[in-house]
This record gives C-alpha cells, sequence and structure tokens, in this order.
C-alpha cells in the first residue's frame, strides 16, 4: 500500500517523482484510487486548464512547448498532459519523439506526462480529468492538454478544459478537414501556426469566414481571436499567452469560468457514475445471488420484476 | 387503474379478453406491470414451453397451427405467441396473413397473440417473457413461441424455450442459411417440413452431417430427432410431438427441465436489472442533484468519485 497523504504532500513540495507516482496510481485504476481523490479535492481549483487540439501535423507539441516557456518566464508552474486516446503505451516523462519537449525536462517547475487513454476501462474519459487534478492539487498554475490525434475523443478532452485553443497550418484542406472533426466550434482561441509558410493569411481569412466572426455579436460576447504564430521560433506565442489570458479574464468577470467548472465537474461526475454502473451490471453474470433469485421465480415466490429489484440493491448497496 | 386481482381471475377461469388486456399491460410497459408480474407469479410454472424458429418460407405459421390441433385433441389448452422482433405492430388476436391460424380463433382453448418488439425499451428481451408469464399463470398447458423471422433476437427467443424445435424446408441454401444464422445449435427437435417436395431427404442427411447426429455420443446424452413433415396436410404432427413429448421427459428426470428455468429465470431477472439501470443511467442528465455535487466537486469539499458514490446511491434508493 502506497503512503497516499505522504506522497500528496511530496508532490505538494514540488517533488516531480510524486507527481509521476500519484498519476500512475489514477490511471492504473489503483485500488487506492478513491483514496488519491479524496486527498486530493481539497488542493484542486487553483489551476488554469488549457485544451490544445489540432490536425496531425499542425506543429501541436511544438506549440505546446512554446507556451511552457512563456508561461515559465512568466514565473507559472506548468503541467503538461499529452493525451493519446489511440495509443495503449502510457507513462514515463516524455514521449520519444517529443524532442522540443526535452528542453523542459529538466526544469523543475514543469511537469510532462503522456498518457495513452484506448486501453482504459470505459474509455480514456474519466482518466484524463483525474490526472488534470493531480497536476491542480500538485500547484501547477497553468495546465495544458495537448491531445496527439483529432477526433471525437479529442474534442471531448479539449472541450473539457477551461479554455480551448484549436490550432490550424497553412493549407486549403485543414479548415475543412478541422469542420469535420467537430474542432471548429470548439475554440476559444484559434491559432494559425507555421504563419511564415503560403497560405497562412488566406487560411486565418478561411477560418474567419467559417467561424462568422466578420458578424455582429451581442456586446460581453466573447469573440474568438485568430493568433498567427510560427511555434519552432517562438514567434507570436507571447500573443496566445496574451489570448488565453484575455479569455480567462471574460470568464472570470462573467462567471463563466465557474460555469465551466461545475459542468465540467458534473460530466466527471455523471462520467464515473456511468462507469460504476457499467461494471456492476457485468458482474451481474455468475453472481450467487442472482442465481438464488431465479431459483425463486422458477418456484413462483418472487415474481422477476421484484427479483431485478433486490439485485439492484443489492448491487448498489455493495453487499 | 385496472383491477388486476380481478383481470387475473378472470384470465384463470378463461376469458380470452382478460388475457389479452393482461398482455397488453405487460408489453405497453403499464405503471401497473409490476402489480401484474406479482399477481401471476405464484400462478405460473405449470405450461410447457415451447420454441419455434426457422428461415422464412418453411412453414413456420403452419407447422404452429398444426400442433395447436395435435395438442387441442389432447386437451391441451395452448397458447401461441408469434413474436416479430422486426415490426413495431402489435396486438390483436391474429396477424393478418395468418389464414392457417383462423381456425383456431373461436376454440377457448386456444390463446393466440401476435408480438412485435422492435419498439420496445430496452429491446425486445423483456418483453417476450413477460407475455409468456400471462399464458402460463392463465393455465395454458402448452405455449408455442413462434419467430417469424430469422436473426439473433429469434435465436435469444427461442432458446429461452423449455424445448426449441428448428425447422428446415427441402432446398440447398437453407440448411446453410439456417447455420448462419445460429439456429442450428439450438434445436432439441428438428423437423424437415414440406416433405412431399424434391430433396426433402438430401435436406435430411444434410442436416444429420452438419449436426454430427450420426456420430457417437455419450449414454443419456439427448440426440435431437429429425422429423419429416407436410404441416399443410397434418401429417408428421403427431411424430413432432411425440419428439417434444420425449424430449420433456428427458429433461425431467435429468433435472434439465428445472436447470434450464433456473438459467431462463436469471437470463430474465438480469435483462430486467439491466434495463432498470440503464433506465437510470439516462436520468442522470439534467438532474438538480448531479448539479449540487458538481458544485461541491469545484469548491473542493468533494472528490468525483465520492460524488459518484451519492449520485448513485441516490438512484438506487428511488430518492
Amino acid at each position: 500500500m502506497v503512503d497516499v497523504p505522504a506522497l500528496v504532500e511530496q508532490a505538494r513540495e514540488g517533488r516531480p517523482r510524486a507527481v509521476a507516482r500519484l498519476i500512475s496510481l489514477v490511471e492504473g485504476a489503483s485500488p487506492q484510487l478513491r483514496e488519491v481523490m479524496a486527498a486530493l479535492a481539497p488542493l484542486t481549483g487553483g489551476a488554469y486548464v488549457v485544451g490544445l487540439t489540432g490536425s496531425p501535423g499542425v506543429g501541436k507539441s511544438t506549440s505546446t512547448s512554446a507556451l511552457v516557456s512563456a508561461y515559465r518566464r512568466m514565473g507559472k508552474r506548468v503541467g503538461v498532459l499529452a493525451v493519446d486516446p489511440s495509443s495503449p503505451f502510457s507513462g514515463g516523462a516524455l514521449l520519444g519523439d517529443r524532442v522540443r519537449m526535452s528542453e523542459h525536462a529538466s526544469d523543475p517547475g514543469v511537469y510532462i506526462r503522456s498518457m495513452a487513454t484506448r486501453g482504459h476501462l470505459g474509455g480514456l474519459a474519466w482518466a484524463a480529468p483525474q490526472a488534470i487534478r493531480v497536476l491542480d492539487a500538485a500547484g501547477c498554475d497553468v495546465i495544458l492538454v495537448e491531445t496527439v490525434g483529432v477526433g471525437q475523443s479529442e474534442v471531448e478532452i479539449a472541450s473539457q478544459a477551461d479554455t480551448s485553443v484549436v490550432l490550424l497550418a497553412p493549407g486549403m484542406g485543414d479548415g475543412i478537414q478541422a469542420a469535420k472533426a467537430g474542432i471548429l466550434e470548439i475554440g476559444d482561441v484559434y491559432v494559425v501556426n507555421k504563419a511564415d509558410r503560403d497560405g497562412a493569411d488566406a487560411t486565418a481569412r478561411e477560418l474567419n469566414h467559417m467561424l462568422g466572426l466578420g458578424e455582429a455579436r451581442a456586446a460581453g460576447d466573447w469573440r474568438p481571436p485568430i493568433v498567427k504564430t510560427v511555434a519552432a521560433r517562438g514567434e507570436g506565442t507571447d500573443e496566445v499567452v496574451e489570448a488565453l489570458e484575455k479569455h480567462r479574464a471574460w470568464m472570470e468577470e462573467r462567471g463563466v469560468l465557474s460555469d465551466r467548472r461545475r459542468r465540467r465537474a458534473a460530466h466527471e461526475v455523471e462520467t464515473i457514475a456511468v462507469t460504476a454502473l457499467r461494471e456492476r451490471i457485468g458482474d451481474l453474470r455468475g453472481d450467487r445471488r442472482l442465481a438464488a433469485l431465479a431459483e425463486r421465480v422458477v418456484d413462483g415466490s418472487l415474481d422477476p420484476y421484484a427479483a431485478a429489484d433486490e439485485l439492484v440493491e443489492g448491487l448498489t448497496n455493495g453487499s
């Protein structure tokens, strides 16, 4: 058994191995998962969670790394969670191919974690939010959640953030691809990366048009900005941070941030509840209680509905 | 509100309208469904349930009608449940196209009911067994459950019977079609109908080969018989009844009948429990309790797992 309170204390003190260990406990659905989550709860709520999504090749990893650098210059502690819903391989501090991230690997103010969610019980839905809670409780000021692929899972993860960043790069098909994947709707901030390439302005215009950003909006509505960057050279990154902070301030002023967090928490609780009920349903088969109830249905002393009630009752009482 | 005890009493006395009304209450998932099932439970267990399945065109309806006549000659009360999982139209005493059945329509010793299950909550799985319970409680000695189509749903319904009859008719493709649909494995008795046509012997041989009926079996094992019939002329029907009664006696001697009924009841209870839990999961969204729990997760006074526990607890207590 892991000494959870000690581990949480070490994570609060900024020890990367304690943070990594806590995320592993969460990922592995350890028997101590509930103890970990209960210990973390009072420590959460301080982090600003930013989701980054976009088609492969737009430079998500490079952009994430540039954002880490920018926030570090501001003295913030930063957590990075790179979620890959298509891979069964989790863990470590670094993905093998994330060369750009390696510059932050030795920085004690940065936690980097890759998480594969394909093999997870009940899908990825519950795992990523729990890892975010660990990073939050460990004192990260900003958590960047980068999804590796593009699809419904990525959209779901990104839309659970406080602020969602959608990345694009020049190229005709890109905007359409993003639109198909359903990620265009979720952006609070849009980034056209690789802005030194031909077609960057065209992509920004196309995006502006697709989002109807030129149209009139009600006063006080958020108008998602489009920021051009060359993340590999760090160009435009400060403007992205500025856009993020503006969105955050806008959300705080209007109570949108707490609304989003309540919705996110409701979704999280619902997902855990559904997963728990499904597991219990799966456990029904081969249950001795079920056999005993079936016996009573056969001899006519119990009807099947009353038997089902007893079964559900027994399941949910955990007896 | 329906006077359930009075209705059950009338059904016991053999009034067809009371039987029909009870089945309608069951089919429509009436709020009184549970009251009906509780009232029926002590009255069930007397009926012998025979499932009939086979590809379209093999003469299921004609064979069912011939079996009804044979059992009526023996003085038995007979219930017929024709289940069509692909149709949303239920009800009445007769399917429009079941001309052969109409000869039994005025016989007070026969209940005929067609049941469409496509539109049913949670699929057909729970509806047919409940209708069988009504017919059982109403005093039917034999219940013939005929499935209209051929597919996984039909296999499931047929395999829930005490004895499963698989029907075939001459024609090369037929055995293969049946094998594909998975109905070959479930037969306790096989019937090659339309045996006056060319190829009947070949179909019987093919079936014998596919089932490995020529191979040695352990003493006491059931060896499914293959009976040839011309149902439209009533030829071979007595032999089918004989095969059914032999199978029933074999099952009773070895305790197989009560085993099957326990399995059937367990399946039934499980299906009802799963349906109930799924409905509750669906009710989660928009629940005010969920919103209140989410609020506590956001302010850190509760972790999401503890919140999910409270939610599940609340759901299953029905509070």
